[in-house]
């Protein structure tokens, strides 16, 4: 791996090294939305750096870069994204510092973040084997990791409307829900709110409907990933999700973090999968040799309300997934289904084996009846009012370092 | 009810009658996107007759009707889009043809369609309880109503990038199948392709993250109906849909009807819904008196590939639906979830209690073990390659009539 240095101070833990350089959308006070690249505790207006040439066609790429989202730079294909993101490390890559370094950099801190993508479509897998065997247990003890799951990266349509950027308070829900040992359901604000803790990758290029995309042509399809906290609420969920899934216990919001990671830059961190047993079906195998899951160490903490500290609750790691992003996609179009640049899918809650690496409080507390304590010597089975819920991941290697930041959340009690 | 008469021949069974006036998005060849709405034979093309000055501010809705959908028009409001089509139905129903007529309208013959509405989101429900009855008892025979289904207007996202306009092919998908008794699946072409038949409702206004929307002020954010029919793939669905629901059995295509009828043209044919029996919670039910259903007669036909005749196999109605779109809306936003202009909110399959009123292949040759016959001497328990499936809707009452005209689709084989 060749070392990168910058004329820009960049600390060597900043989850937004050379090697990153995600992708997001910000503004500055002014409301006037602009395209960005992180890097360490600045962003590269990209709006900026297209009218000083750093990209070519000046107009062309300033009026890319000043759309409120990402969708249509995205469109333009990684030969281009890739170009961007090129130019810009070699910017970043110069001997000194170059004239128009104050005037392309923004401090991150005087940034506000918009959502990167307007989500066109968004699907959730249950992609973590431990997840599905853990949920299992609670929902349905005689029968905890049903016959399809080791066949099918099973899934299921999100609601696009309710994805929200990191820092997006979210309300408890009301909802009906099926109290234990009573018949009829009441109407209450969900006793059982609890995070999920999920990566998503963002749709790069569209595909026409009726056209699968092969498992070795994944890739090509993935522009890059983001973290994602798909906030969910237990009770309503168990009693509304037989036949048909989860609807409500899900769509009140999702969140998801500002800067997408390209995926090329988490080539480094690529790491074999689990064994899979049964072998797949021929449309789910892997052709290509190398690793198709990622290496990225992920944690989720939870803050009390006027608690001072925060608690970290789970670490986990993406590479225990089962089905990889490659197989997730090329099962969702293998039938025909179209996808389009923004659409988001998430691999599901992130579970390890042992109990400190379980990615929700529905698997830390074990449905509830092992509470947690948190520094501040509270504890939780699920979510109170007031908690922020915040969720960091990063790849490190011998040096390298790729991080995501964070997704956050806090708890807004019910409406009354 | 006024009788209304045009300087136009309307014919007295056209599905666009002055009642009526549904909105669509259309071109003539030059690929230009314009939006219309259709009356008899013709379409009086909106971008034309803002620029004759119909409306008031040409520049404005010129531009707004020159868009390739609907959504910026939806969302300027019912008090702008009512008055919109009470311009027309004045124009209309002028006592002699205006010196504009021929430069306003064309031929509808002459018209290709487009989608009316960008989707953003699309959510299927599971409203009729006779579909849902006999659905269960061929999926699950000893538990055929499940015990949330008379609490709870069941619903699930479906996928929105692969709504498509009526007459456009859909392709048999492939997908994991378990045959009978296997305990292993096999990847195939889908053997059990159906359709649903259904009503979907487009929504006409934002509604805010966070903040329901109450029962009885729904109308208020149904901007429409249409035809909808919900291709589905049985036998993928079956392997597929347990623990979180359908997903490739349903996301391949979904088609609707290229004119949404507005709420207001439907009111002379609102009608009590079934008695709801237990008692919906409170948030589901209806303050104001009046009918929350729509009396709409319905029908599918199939037309075998190289068949003279369509055979109609199902006559339904959608007043037999148990949930109304009122409490659909009320309940998917109960949580905080939102909706924006032009998601599309179907009714999932709407059967009727006797055999020849059910909306479904899987209903109608029950789970295909009784075959149906058609006109041409063949029968179905599926949809064959080259079958086309038409389904038509039409509410009528005294002299009135306001129709939906068709939503069509062709089955092409599967992909080698």
């Amino acid at each position: 791996m060749r070392t990168l240095t910058s004329w820009l101070p960049i600390s060597p833990d900043s989850d937004f090294s050379l090697h990153n350089l995600p992708y997001g959308v910000f503004h500055t006070g002014d409301g006037k939305a602009r395209a960005g690249i992180a890097i360490g505790e600045h962003i590269v207006d990209l709006a900026t750096a297209a009218e000083a040439g750093l990209f070519g066609k000046r107009r062309f790429f300033k009026k890319i870069f000043e759309q409120n989202t990402l969708n249509e730079f995205i469109a333009l294909g990684k030969p281009v994204t890739n170009r961007v993101r090129q130019k810009v490390l070699t910017w970043l890559t110069q001997v000194a510092a170059p004239e128009n370094a104050a005037r392309l950099l923004v401090e991150r801190r005087k940034a506000t973040m918009l959502l990167p993508v307007r989500v066109g479509n968004y699907t959730d897998f249950y992609s973590s084997i431990e997840h599905a065997t853990n949920v299992g247990k609670m929902f349905r003890p005689d029968n905890p990791l049903l016959p399809n799951w080791r066949w099918i990266p099973v899934g299921y349509h999100g609601r696009a409307s309710s994805v929200v950027l990191s820092d997006t308070p979210i309300r408890r829900p009301w909802g009906q829900i099926l109290l234990k040992d009573q018949e009829t359901p009441v109407f209450s604000p969900s006793r059982q709110l609890d995070f999920e803790l999920e990566m998503a990758f963002v749709i790069g290029k569209d595909s026409p409907l009726g056209t699968p995309i092969a498992v070795d042509k994944a890739d090509e399809y993935i522009f890059g990933l983001v973290l994602f906290n798909d906030w969910s609420a237990r009770d309503i969920q168990r009693w509304e999700y037989v036949p048909l899934g989860p609807f409500l216990g899900k769509n009140f919001g999702s969140s998801i973090s500002p800067w997408i990671v390209p995926l090329e830059a988490l080539k480094p961190f690529r790491v074999k999968g689990p064994k899979q047993q049964p072998a797949p079906l021929s449309y789910l195998q892997h052709g290509s040799k190398g690793g198709h899951n990622f290496d990225i160490a992920l944690e989720v903490g939870i803050r009390g309300e006027g608690a001072g500290t925060e608690t970290i609750v789970a670490r986990s790691n993406s590479k225990y997934l089962y089905w990889s992003m490659a197989q997730q996609l090329a099962h969702h179009t293998v039938n025909g289904c179209n996808v389009c640049v923004g659409d988001l899918m998430a691999s599901g809650t992130i579970s390890g084996p042992q109990s400190g690496t379980y990615g929700s409080m529905l698997e830390l507390s074990w449905g509830g009846k092992e509470p947690i304590r948190l520094n501040d010597g509270t504890t939780r089975t699920f979510l109170l009012d007031g908690d922020t819920v915040t969720m960091r991941g990063w790849a490190a290697k011998g040096g390298l370092r790729v991080g995501f930041g964070e997704v956050s959340g806090a708890v807004l009690k019910a409406l009354d």
